[in-house]
């Protein structure tokens, strides 16, 4: 958590850490500034010292609001900067970069590069201010980075934060039932009262306006994808698809707390009105290896036992997994869980041979399995975390009823 | 525009782009693919070639939805990469790069780097790539890259679409213009039938619901600043603030087409009942700029000719400016317009000495003047289009009046 910054950063050998971007959707900035409106940006942050936050002089009120130690980027007279070489622009960011470093206290070392940005420009830049100021060697991190690592545990402030999102998506899963459930079945589809067709559009319209409602948002979209869609882990449904009776229905929502705040996972499956022996058959064995995985959690236990163990339970039920083919189109398809925060998959991986459930951590929960030529396709999902203590929480409580009662059904 | 990527490519001696990451709120990319829901991905477009899109297997629908050429990345075997040099990470996903550009029949060659990502991984990855496959040329570009150069100008249906987001961007303030005028003052302040006062977030939320409701999105937020907020360009008004009558309040609208499409930005300034003299005579001085701007407007012009338009006449009316002080935060402090596409902020800028107003080009002109310390502000904000033809067209028609009449004022 973040707490552990300055150890971790000592553990990756790292000086400082150079965060870039705007404040919103943002995972790695927003962890420092919390949800402001600014539009771009800088964060220093030097081993063992707070952080400063670099703001455009229009942004100023945003930046003070972010209670962190801020500076003034027109302080640094970047068109200066860049007349001097000749009027190059890499040239003139890379010193400003050099200035702003050497003004937080760093003489040399390592700087570790972080910021959800537009690659072209930093790329340039950062390679000019290693070749201009070679006492900073900038680091970009793959996998596992410093910040990563940081985020992977959660304080209570964070969990309580994901528990509200929590309970709002459970709110508006909710919703879409009771909404689905207030129509009548014709001739096998659900329909309105003028005889036309419930389609997976309007579902998701209520989806949205419910998020607004309740004051978060829905910036990835959600999954909600009948029959063959349903087969196909991402496809997030056809907003024209009537919803037929008896078969699959994955819904999978992800909202997350404005401005590109903490995230909540979780998915349901359901078949209106009836399940199909297959679809029944189907989801029976989702569900076996779901109570199996929710029953078995410990803290601290390797992620990617639980992949493992996945994998023994669907291939005992009979099912090609991933792990006898990467490239496996039918049967169980993905990993079995993933870290969420401020992005929507962060670390811990299941995939990774390397990675346990700490204490602190949120993690996703998510066998399912996938037969898009026989047009089903089932996953259930919770999300947990796992308290300081090592207990385990799950973060919203939602019934995994695969039927849902659908009146003249 | 894209049409002329080729040529450009030549123009900037580019062999080759390689643009990364995800097809929602990642312009590079969405300039490409379109509206898919494609979360991680790659394309490469090599010159006088068609593009082809890398993707994830389960994204193989979406990815298809695109219509461009596309390639399965699982045929890479990125595990098999990776373990070769020692399970390097940068090492394997470099290898991939290298592997993707030569099967797109590139064999050497300058490839200019595109996409809005986390920046890490990218930066070491590609660095990587240099050194293990010195035949490419990774180009990070600053200011008007190839493809700001490309999207700097719109073709007829780009310009259809921004046409589309004016005409719902002037029914949103619309209805919140009905919204306001539906209320009664009561003490100077507008309030609801209970008598509590209507607020700056109660504002925010109808413009938000009105967006959904019209299939758009709004991911940068609103400004609605009243008062010493109005006074501060991009402060985004305090929702608890009550709309108090007689004060100026800022409305900046910039709202997208879902998934990351492209924008369109507006701005009025309201006085709520009455407008004091001075508020009155501080919207006449932005009035009489703006007017002289827009109808002053000609294809080819230079488009920092504004700005100096704009400084000239603001100074002759006794107001301070960026122009005289950089760091000035009375007065005009900002400059006069930008391009917009699937940036809320592209090519060209005002500042430019460099660039003028092309036919194709969509650009804002939007003059203001800041009071903090007085408590007001004005902005005046169209924006237009120069058509093929070198006509300029407002892309959306709403009144610029600076009171709104309010019952009981």
């Amino acid at each position: 958590m973040k707490s552990d910054l300055d150890a971790l950063m000592e553990k990756h050998n790292l000086d400082a850490l150079l965060v870039i971007g705007a404040a919103t959707h943002n995972p790695m900035m927003h962890y420092f500034t919390g949800d402001v409106h600014m539009g771009d940006g800088a964060l220093i942050k030097v081993r063992g010292k707070q952080p400063v936050l670099f703001y455009n002089p229009m942004e100023r009120d945003e930046a003070a609001r972010t209670g962190l130690d801020t500076r003034n980027l027109i302080e640094y007279n970047l068109p200066a900067l860049t007349k001097e070489p000749g009027g190059d622009a890499a040239k003139g960011l890379a010193a400003r970069y050099a200035r702003m470093l050497a003004d937080c206290g760093l003489e040399q070392g390592r700087v570790a590069l972080f910021g959800k940005v537009e690659i072209g420009a930093p790329f340039v830049v950062f390679n000019t201010l290693m070749a201009l100021a070679p006492q900073y060697e900038l680091v970009g991190q793959t996998g596992r980075s410093v910040l990563a690592e940081a985020m992977e545990t959660k304080d209570e402030a964070e969990a309580e934060r994901m528990r509200r999102m929590g309970r709002i998506t459970a709110e508006v899963v909710g919703r879409v039932q009771a909404y689905l459930q207030s129509h009548k079945a014709k001739d096998g589809v659900l329909v309105k009262a003028d005889g036309t067709p419930v389609t997976v559009g309007d579902v998701k319209t209520l989806i949205n306006a419910s998020a607004l409602e309740l004051g978060v948002e829905n910036p990835h979209g959600t999954i909600f994808a009948i029959g063959r869609d349903a087969g196909v882990p991402h496809s997030t449904g056809n907003p024209d698809d009537a919803l037929e009776l008896g078969k699959t229905i994955v819904f999978d929502i992800f909202l997350q707390e404005p401005g590109g705040g903490y995230h909540y996972d979780f998915t349901r499956t359901w078949s209106l009105g009836y399940a199909t022996p297959e679809a029944q058959k189907l989801y029976d064995d989702v569900k076996t290896v779901f109570d199996d995985l929710m029953g078995g959690l410990e803290a601290n236990a390797p992620f990617s036992l639980l992949q493992e163990r996945t994998c023994d339970l669907f291939e005992a039920q009979g099912h090609p997994t991933i792990r006898q083919d990467p490239a496996v189109q039918e049967g169980y398809v993905h990993s079995v869980g993933h870290g969420l925060g401020l992005n929507i998959h962060e670390q811990p991986f299941s995939r990774d041979a390397s990675v346990t459930l700490r204490p602190g951590v949120v993690v996703t929960i998510e066998p399912g399995l996938y037969y898009p030529n026989k047009g089903m396709g089932v996953r259930i999902e919770d999300t947990v975390y796992v308290r300081p203590n090592g207990e385990i929480e799950v973060l919203a409580d939602f019934p995994h009823d695969l039927v849902i009662p659908i009146q003249n059904a």
